[in-house]
């Protein structure tokens, strides 16, 4: 049932425009400060030891001592493992041959850190090897070995290089021997391993890679108290994580009897695009149905308008339906990446615009917001709806932070949003044999294995005119018609198409060399409602143009948001594009009203408002100047 | 500075009307079901061992070994002492012998519990006696002293019985010996001892309790790692508290510099009522001061509209200033209560409203709303919004329940409900040598000490005609004009009075034997506003009529109460007196909008709203009528 799949990544040449200014930022800041960061070669920063726990690992796998050689979190191999991910990715679109030599010593480091057995986690092998696969509720190491696949697979697909691709293939056989072979019960405390396995499965056509992922799917949640019965077994934990919290860790039951989206947010959604990717691969209807389910439970009732996910700090996790609170949000910014991916792997099962929709509501917004717009520092936690002197500072906000601190003691977010840039070619773009598939609109080269050959020209986000020149070749193309857009409208060289919509994807039977297929979308700013289910959003409108979700500011707005509201019959909301603002946006000001200041906490006389014009920036652009108020959602009256 | 005290307890004798209803329950309900459990006697509810924790200490005490013999929280003996202090604030209403009889054989058997050197506390006695005094960070002794002090001053205030109260003299000593005479270091974690201390001495006489309460108050903060010390000596602990968290336990700082509300909301209210009895008493207008600072924090920044306070669960506790969430909310029914034993000192040393304004805000709102209408289930959190499907159920949401539980595990509240209703007196009328004070209009006959009688007759909270006739005596009558009300009038025989008001207080200088003073309120509703400060309530407004907060409850609005939103300019709102409703109330009638139903998370076009009335009841009646939703603050447009 797989529909179509993503294209390769270096079959995405990002060019000038909006996604190439990431990319570039991707290559020229954020891969050069995290390599140094690994390396600990940056002041000031907390020591990540990630390079010398690997070198200190090859040691121990040398037979010497080195127990007190491991620094860092138990995952902090899969810092490296997403640094090598994110830059094959950049490789593609910048090849660097300095970065490149980077990688190669990198990989040499780890590969010399494997075992013989082809075990690899220096947290294990450096510490206590008799440790090894006794703790899958809280050791990371299946985390970090599909994050080390993930990363194997990237380096070979951009490169052709397969010195990690071997190692982790070897990993696999040994996990594979391991869990399924030598029949040790066990599946993952953080799902990952699952939809690595998938790539590992499809780059080497190795078999056990396939039978290893659906062993671990299959398992998970069957025996829900297997964690349990581990700690039960061993005199040793990590945090000492709660056994019997199954929704935390997805194992209350059978995957494909799971059909609402429950505990840590990145763990559900890796899990599920896993599930996702087997399903299609397999022809696994049941897990279809339950990967289905879990979409529509968390893009039907359990998402943020920004496309944030997990409403909750404890345990970092969903909460219930319609549960979304604005101010004190989790939202991890590597959850959203992991809702793209599980859209993603959905979409390939079926060419329905509402993954796209997602996948792009996710990336403009939470994905992009997670950075700073100097690619320098890092969100976690996407609250939306900060309040200096609350979020961060009451016990209740530690978590929303108002502004990005540097580099975490837990670096999981700022990788995780390089590879997810530096590829975002393979969710914006797929096919199949018949058909070239258009579901985000990324300026650059597209090259199908059809012999299609798309040259995407557009201003997008900020503009909506859409242009794909046919370079080369010709075929079918489907292009999604995103969720926001009234209006949409093709024409090719010149002439209106008549539409032709499944799903929400236009489907353009044939173009050929030469042909310019000119995509119109709708360019007006839309006032956005929530359900009234949601009761943080009681009352409340935000703005969103285009993809962008916006948000009102401190810094626009005399310092103070809360006494904003929207005017519901104000003029049509508008803004002209600034370059020079916020690295080049567009403000928008909207018609509204501003209360006026009471000394009282309440008082029996509605405050007066007054008239005001009220600026709103996008989403993604919020907390790049300072400390201030911010609000997505205001009242509307 | 003291400028005129409470009554008596017993000089209130409550006749027909609202708070004679609530007595009457206390009396009828409340009480007898909350002896039988401290006997342990209600089948299926959660042991209580009250009663045989004191005979196991008397056994302790005669040399028996009984470590075995304690059963509940650390704390468990202050459930007997408050059950005492309702019971005795009871009988001054009720005259009842086998109630008096009741108490007396508790009494006698707390009494066989003390010890020779007068120390009594049921924990420790029975299960280790050398641990006494080593955990004042958690081992709630002095808080369990304080509650007895009160029962004990509270029986012989209403009985002239001083069995108990002599008990709590010879406890008073032993800590006086243990902890001024010897000079042990410490002051109590949870707050109580001050303010019972100062209640014994003025029942007593007794200067060891002045100095003793001054103690304690002029110590804590002055070593604020006292705990930190304390844990440091032990080798136990009750839950493991955290000796550093100063805000939690208001240890910061000296208290005279202490002038944000912080930490655990009931401690602190506690502590500032001992504070403000202090400070009148002994002229310290420094303390005063910080007094005046610490109830401006709360009541202008960090209290709920219905006089709830505590924003988290987490510490059950303040945050910051204008965090207000009504969904999370804690306000516990035990900090309201503390907030009203807080503004009543306050009202003793300056006669203005605004204390009264608090104490009636709180009482008739959270106070209430803590107990079933039938007095047989109490809420410890009082919530402004309730949403089935979350409150209750998200981690976030689990202590936010939306109906009553039984009795609890930690059963503070429903007794502490008891004793506030119980002695409401005590806060309704105040008097010094010249003046007789009105605070809150409670019906019923109160004699003053100068030999005014007056008899209130009224329908108050419900009606706003308050009668006041003079049956004995004659002299000057201050009566307070509630913030609700702007109209305000005062007739003397049917002749209208000139305002003479100072502070909120309108003083008649002398009235005499047959007179009537009818006093006139604001009959009308009103809508009441929050800061815009306070984000969770942007855009809304909340109905009030005379004191009572109202909520929109799913009982009369179909169910679905998120859908609502009042109309900016509808008609008056109003309503009838229901005697069956609710156990007699006016609901009311506001003119709204209902948004219609959407089947998605988020739309780009507004939902169509259709004109709806919108019922509302008072807050203290909410959740007597099964599962709903329910909210205080609507959206307004």
């Amino acid at each position: 049932m797989k529909t179509h799949r993503q294209i390769d990544v270096k079959n995405f040449e990002s060019r000038e425009g909006f996604i190439y200014r990431y990319q570039k930022l991707i290559k020229d800041v954020v891969i050069p400060y995290q390599y140094a960061v690994l390396h600990d070669q940056v002041e000031g920063v907390e020591k990540s030891h990630v390079v010398a726990n690997f070198e200190n690992a090859a040691r121990a796998v040398r037979g010497e001592d080195v127990r007190d050689g491991f620094y860092g979190m138990v995952f902090q191999d899969s810092d490296a493992a997403k640094w090598i991910e994110a830059a094959a990715y950049s490789l593609a679109t910048f090849p660097d041959p300095e970065l490149e030599k980077k990688v190669d010593g990198l990989i040499d480091k780890i590969a010399a850190a494997q075992d013989e057995d082809g075990y690899l986690n220096t947290y294990f092998t450096i510490k206590d090897k008799e440790k090894r696969w006794t703790n899958l509720l809280e050791g990371h190491e299946l985390y970090c070995a599909g994050h080390m696949m993930e990363a194997a697979v990237a380096y070979y697909e951009t490169t052709g290089k397969d010195k990690l691709l071997k190692v982790m293939q070897k990993n696999a056989a040994h996990i594979y021997r391991h869990l399924v072979t030598e029949g040790h019960e066990g599946y993952p405390g953080h799902p990952e391993v699952e939809l690595a396995l998938m790539k590992l499965y499809r780059a080497t056509g190795d078999q056990k890679c396939l039978e290893l992922a659906k062993h671990f799917i299959d398992v998970r949640g069957v025996n829900r108290d297997f964690y349990k019965q581990e700690v039960e077994k061993r005199d040793w934990k990590v945090w000492g994580n709660d056994a019997s919290d199954y929704d935390y860790q997805q194992s209350g039951k059978p995957v494909r009897e799971q059909f609402d989206a429950t505990g840590h947010s990145v763990r559900a959604v890796y899990l599920y695009t896993g599930m996702a990717d087997l399903a299609s691969e397999t022809e696994d209807q049941e897990l279809l149905a339950a990967c289905k389910k879990l979409f529509e439970s968390i893009t039907d009732r359990r998402m943020y308008v920004t496309g944030g996910i997990g409403s909750t700090v404890l345990g970092e996790a969903f909460t219930v339906d319609y549960n979304l609170p604005n101010d004190t949000a989790y939202a991890e910014t590597c959850a959203s990446i992991g809702l793209m991916f599980f859209a993603s792997r959905m979409l390939e099962t079926e060419a329905d615009s509402k993954y796209g929709d997602v996948m792009e509501r996710a990336f403009y917004n939470t994905v992009l917001a997670g950075m700073q717009l100097d690619g320098k520092k890092f969100f976690y936690v996407n609250p939306l709806e900060v309040i200096p002197g609350v979020s961060g500072v009451a016990v209740t906000h530690k978590h929303d932070l108002p502004v990005r601190p540097g580099w975490y003691t837990c670096a999981c977010c700022p990788p995780n949003v390089a590879r997810c840039i530096a590829s975002i070619g393979k969710y914006a773009y797929g096919e199949n044999e018949t058909t070239a598939y258009i579901h985000l609109f990324a300026e650059g080269k597209i090259s199908f294995e059809s012999g299609l050959v798309l040259e995407c020209e557009t201003g997008y986000p900020y503009e909506f005119k859409v242009a794909y020149r046919v370079i080369e070749g010709s075929g079918r193309v489907a292009i999604r018609r995103p969720d926001w857009s009234s209006k949409f409208g093709i024409c090719i060289n010149g002439v209106q198409v008549q539409e032709q919509c499944e799903k929400g994807y236009w489907y353009l039977d044939y173009v050929k060399e030469g042909d310019v297929i000119e995509v119109s979308l709708d360019d007006r700013v839309k006032k956005i409602y929530a359900s009234s289910r949601v009761a943080s959003d009681s009352g409340c409108a935000a703005l969103q143009r285009g993809p962008l979700v916006y948000c009102v500011e401190g810094a626009d707005n005399d310092g103070d948001v809360l006494a904003l509201s929207y005017a519901e019959k104000g003029a049509a909301i508008a803004g002209e594009y600034d370059s020079a603002l916020l690295g080049g946006t567009v403000m928008l000001t909207a018609d509204g009203y501003r209360s006026q200041k009471s000394t009282s906490l309440y008082t029996y006389e509605k405050l007066k408002t007054d008239p005001c014009a009220i600026k709103a920036v996008p989403y993604y652009t919020w907390g790049n100047r300072g400390l201030g108020e911010m609000r997505v959602w205001l009242p509307e009256k």
